[in-house]
């Protein structure tokens, strides 16, 4: 039986309780790979209680979750119950939320859990009680630090049609155009590629680099960055013996036959990466973080507070990021 | 009978001719409205020739095309004979070309043709002749000049899946942030609204207006023009009754639940529009003019010389331009 996944509660007042209790209940239908819940048995009781879903849960020791998974929601207690109504995050919610993501970050490091799946957390709430990183994977890497060193986390966005990354992410365009420079396409593409091989089981990972400008700047005439920044990483790249091709219009990078040609797009800036994917793949498209020494995977979207403890919340994304960690851990190297 | 549309021949050395050909042939098959081709009829011939294909060619005036259509492509003389071969524009390229537009323009305002479909050209070819327009849009609206106005084109791309509009089109990204503005933005959406009622029949378009940074700008902090230049714009819209949604985040714009919700997708740049579009519909997207006193649709592609005469250019995207001009003419008010 393989190491179960770690599944981090996240904002305890999001939908992280209801998506996690609704795709346990499909375990067999979809045949789920088996993961246990890092959070309160209580808490997540009265959740599924609100929702009129009747679900077992049992207090297990990660090394237990995968006999269990098939009769009982698998719960590891963090020790910090929460007290928040669904919707309405109180001051239990970001203790919660971060004790649950370093637990699953040390029982990963253990070698007790095969890979780290996050729900949403919500940064507000965490930064009011104090929190100081940026984000949910900034956090990860730190607290994947070692020896001095923090990896640099890389955000993939997954779907079986497309694998998208994002060079610039979350700035404005005008600062995103900024910040772009070859070095960081350059330092990106490598991890992108060595993920791709260690995570992914591909030997030759293709890549598709996008330009800046529309139709990759025609030679000039419309903008310099793709001759002056894009091209000349695409390359380094190449002389690295990586197979990537770039700088490519953008605009006719995403439809099927040339999604064919590639294993993940490179992009440059959030919309771009994120446009074609969540047109195709809104649903279950899966946020991966690559570079980090374990494997992470997200859903990809937030903790919905308008609609926690409803029973509306979709839970493909999770399903798709559970499964998605699973694959991963079964591509890796032993 | 409805009236004829007016086809151009565009650069006869490109794929213009031989998609003209290939979507004749299939006009029983696909019921193709009525046209007639502005050109030389043995210069056709000869590209029928060259492609293996028997395609009986007669001249025609434009009344007589729709009787003519089911038995021969009509073709209209333009007085100019082309002499280049497939794949190589020579000087007999550019008039051939802008006789067969002008000539087009005149049987459209005459009221012999219902609409203007125009196959694509090559800028390059006519920048070494002396044309001085920025393209073929552009000389379009000086052919639709008149009393000392010239109309404001506004390029769409349509498909069944989704229609979009960019506000700003062929500049480098960073010209594109530095010309947005709220005039544009309104101006374009303007014309937009007043073409949807007129050619396409909506009593009330509805309008989604993306933000140009990631989020909409996410409340100010991922930059500040969804707040000071376009959420403005959407407000004077909506002032003059229209139904403009935004600035919405364009990544969650363009799935199929979003895109349910509205006619035309207004966007910021170039990329942000036809990245989402040609994911969707990259055979068969039409490139619409508005803001003309006529109808004109375009295939979404360029002269493609490298297979000109070879029998591999893809009628799709002119088929659906055909059929588009045609379901426009037909929505047009009496």
């Amino acid at each position: 039986m393989a190491k179960p996944l770690a599944l981090t509660s996240g904002e305890p007042a999001g939908i992280g309780p209801d998506i996690t209790i609704k795709a346990w209940l499909r375990r067999d239908e979809l045949k789920l790979p088996e993961f246990y819940l890092l959070g309160d048995r209580d808490y997540l009781s009265q959740r599924a209680k609100a929702l009129g879903l009747a679900v077992p849960f049992a207090d297990v020791r990660p090394e237990d979750a995968p006999a269990a998974f098939a009769e009982v929601l698998p719960v590891v207690a963090t020790g910090h119950a929460a007290t928040a109504r669904p919707g309405h995050p109180d001051d239990s919610s970001a203790e919660a939320a971060l004790a649950s993501i370093r637990q699953a970050v040390a029982d990963v490091a253990s070698g007790r859990a095969a890979a780290v799946v996050t729900n949403p957390i919500a940064k507000s709430v965490l930064y009011r009680a104090g929190f100081r990183h940026p984000g949910h994977t900034e956090f990860l890497a730190e607290l994947a630090a070692s020896g001095g060193h923090t990896p640099q986390p890389v955000m993939m966005l997954w779907s079986p049609a497309l694998a998208v990354v994002p060079v610039t992410i979350h700035l404005s365009l005008r600062e995103a155009i900024a910040q772009l420079s070859s070095e960081l396409i350059v330092t990106t593409a490598r991890i992108v590629v060595a993920d791709l091989k260690a995570r992914f089981g591909l030997a030759c990972p293709r890549l598709a680099i996008s330009g800046l400008n529309p139709h990759a700047g025609e030679d000039g005439s419309l903008g310099v960055e793709d001759q002056t920044i894009v091209a000349p990483a695409v390359e380094i790249l190449r002389g690295e013996g990586i197979e990537a091709r770039g700088p490519l219009p953008a605009d006719t990078m995403f439809h099927a036959a040339a999604r064919n040609t590639y294993d993940c797009a490179i992009c440059m800036y959030h919309d771009q990466a994120l446009i074609p994917i969540k047109t195709l793949a809104f649903e279950d498209a899966v946020n991966v973080t690559l570079g980090l020494p374990f494997i992470r995977t997200s859903p990809d979207h937030g903790t919905a507070f308008d609609i926690a403890g409803t029973g509306r919340a979709n839970p493909s994304s999770l399903i798709a990021a559970l499964r998605l960690a699973a694959r991963m851990a079964a591509a890796q190297p032993a």
